[in-house]
């Protein structure tokens, strides 16, 4: 189905031919029947293009095709192209994860998703956390060095998204980018240094709409390149995209929006208000913190289950491949089953006598073992430590206590939420229910 | 008196400093400000420029003053500059005669014209006439020479003018263009040969406002620059520019404007309405045609008197020395004062007997002797023979009958005319009695 408001359209104009009676000039000619045809009132053109397009136009018989982008705060021509070409058109999407980008394929006259994927953001080259990658922008080669990094790793995976699509990068005329406040920035190529020091200034929330050209992208390059605004350092223009997507901003009943990355970004409120909030969401959720922790990315057990009759766990691996580690919603779903199969107490300790055979040790630390070193990737076995389990906790802690805090704010109670979206990385593996039976989100009705 | 509407402004903004109550980041907090400011609900930032901005604010602890074209499809911000420089802001007129270029010089803070003058149209070396430039403008190369001549020789006046009045290019942060359709495609670099043949459709009528960059003018690089639209292939936009000096267009009794150089341009109406024609205005009003002619410049006799009594004739002289030749204006004068003294008959013919010790020949045809060759600069004397009298005299004809023409074709009568504008290089000199003596222009009440 056709998108009902589409940010670029193809339109094709068969122009009246230029007579005696009708002597309008040509590119008047061709604006007055695109802003007749698509209802608007202004239509920019760029300047450098004009020679150009007046002589397609003629070469053309005036039968040409307009690309224009009619999103505030004013409708540009993006091309002008010799016939009827309206059939191709295409957008893309990306999400700029601290550790990993998303992307997505549209077509956008149809407005049907044609394809999406992931790859590691290559700025964890300059470091695997955002504070180190804030230090290594403060230098002008850092920031150019970490801007280039993500805009080439946009373009090789774009470059390969069109190939198996059999479309031109040429012929995507859409781009939406939406990240957190200091990715942002860092694609952008501005300094991130003001967000972590008080008093926590971005350099910029909102935007005008680019082009691909300006930020670097090899698409159309006027394709209409949209940044998604931050709303403040700590809440960015993915949790912004979240809202959207989500829909959350258009319901009456209160509804609740959670972004579990690096940080956690909370936002609570219906079509009437939006509040939102960010916190740490501990270690325990990042890869590389817990033992055996990794990211949602090949290798890394995503789900778990213990049958509550036999005490047999039983998992399932991102990729269908033998285990290489443990990544977030794999941990919280362990998690909850060890403390619904009584393996956890409820002081979150390790019962040995219930751990059983499965009963181990790390570093003097009781451990359970989840994966015996025989049936992982790499012949070491995949383990859950006190440690690890305690951190967990405590991001558990900082969620709940996240929430909690929020909703009183504003005068709710957990139990007055109707509805609960969770997003990012984290959320597209996340067990809902894992997570409430752990206590790390609220018990819905 | 500063101007009520101007296209750009500079406003001196000592902005909150950033703290934890108000963490509206910087871009958006200098932006907030200009709009509330100006009272503009959206405002343009060039991408490019983002991250110098942002480091100009923290560096001059967010004391800027910030530069904005206000005009017309959307307001945009020019420039930011640390501290208050809200005194220096200066515009630029340019009209595109096609023998001559005309510049002025505006303090736009105080609305005052600071200097005007003038050069000689460097694209003459491509051809005299406008037939021939168009002919040159067909290859890419003579576009190119063409485009590349007439902004060498505007950048080259601007540099001499700014000197002059002690400040740099980069102040001038507006600059208006006005010249006929054939002159605004040469400035443009587009091709002008559809306006010569039929349907005679030019290029482009109307172009969005531009930086002094994309034309290729060494003012401020953003300065917002306006090129005079064209209302057809001979209704330029130097018409419109003088329409709008002129005020024609706020008059409620009815007006007519005369532009004569090449063409003759005529627009008729009031506040209502307006009809324009434009018509061969006649060789003789070309410098070079008459066999004296010569362009409104410094050697140039401008205006003629003979004493009704005594017939002695006086003249003045462009520049004030000895002269060279005569201009349009100047042969209007000398025909309508050697019509007035009995020197010309009825008929247009030269009267041998009243032209007395003036009559004298030249090629074989009768001549009066305006000027004799030991007064002249060159040595040789400045004639006016029966042949340039009757070019001139059927350029009179051409110019009554395009005004009878349009006057009759809306229903009026040339009596009817409250107000009478004439514009042009040519419009500059002329006396406006003369040329009524001549039938040129019509008897005003």
């Amino acid at each position: 189905m056709p998108p009902a408001h589409p940010v670029v359209r193809k339109v094709y104009l068969d122009l009246p031919q230029p007579s005696l009676k009708d002597n309008t000039a040509d590119l008047d000619r061709l604006k007055k029947q695109v802003r007749q045809t698509l209802a608007i009132e202004n239509l920019l053109v760029p300047f450098a293009l004009i020679p150009q397009w007046v002589s397609l136009l003629r070469s053309s018989a005036y039968r040409v095709t307009a690309s224009v982008s009619l999103a505030p705060p004013i409708p540009r021509l993006i091309d002008v192209e010799a016939g009827a070409t309206s059939s191709r058109l295409f957008g893309l999407a990306v999400d700029l994860g601290t550790t990993r980008l998303a992307y997505q394929l549209w077509d956008l006259r149809e407005g049907r998703l044609l394809d999406e994927t992931g790859s590691d953001n290559p700025q964890i080259r300059y470091g695997a956390d955002i504070l180190t990658r804030i230090h290594r922008a403060g230098t002008p080669e850092g920031l150019q060095g970490l801007k280039e990094a993500v805009i080439g790793e946009i373009n090789r995976v774009t470059q390969t998204l069109c190939q198996v699509h059999n479309l031109s990068p040429r012929e995507i005329l859409a781009v939406t980018v939406a990240g957190n406040t200091t990715m942002t920035h860092l694609f952008l190529g501005l300094d991130p240094s003001s967000i972590c020091r008080e008093p926590y200034i971005p350099k910029i929330n909102s935007l005008d709409p680019l082009t691909a050209q300006e930020l670097g992208l090899d698409l159309h390059p006027r394709a209409w390149a949209y940044v998604f605004p931050n709303v403040g350092s700590y809440l960015g223009g993915d949790v912004l995209a979240g809202i959207l997507h989500s829909g959350l901003y258009q319901q009456e009943g209160l509804s609740l929006l959670v972004d579990v990355g690096t940080n956690a970004e909370v936002v609570l409120g219906n079509a009437e208000w939006l509040i939102g909030c960010a916190g740490a969401a501990g270690p325990a959720l990042e890869g590389g913190v817990a033992r055996m922790g990794m990211t949602a990315a090949e290798g890394a057990i995503d789900r778990v289950r213990i049958d509550p009759r036999t005490q047999e766990l039983t998992y399932t691996v991102i990729g269908g491949g033998r285990p290489v580690g443990i990544c977030g919603s794999g941990l919280i779903d362990l998690t909850a089953e060890l403390f619904t199969a009584g393996i956890i107490d409820l002081r979150g300790k390790l019962n040995r006598k219930k751990a059983g055979r499965r009963w181990t040790e790390t570093d003097g630390q009781p451990a359970f073992l989840v994966v015996p070193a025989e049936e992982t990737a790499h012949g070491q076995a995949i383990v859950l430590s006190q440690v690890d389990l305690d951190v967990l906790l405590r991001s558990k802690a900082a969620m709940y206590t996240i929430l909690t805090t929020l909703t009183q704010t504003v005068g709710y109670d957990l139990k007055d939420i109707e509805r609960f979206y969770v997003a990012g990385a984290f959320g597209n593996h996340i067990d809902p229910r894992r997570a409430v039976i752990l206590g790390m989100l609220p018990d819905l009705p």
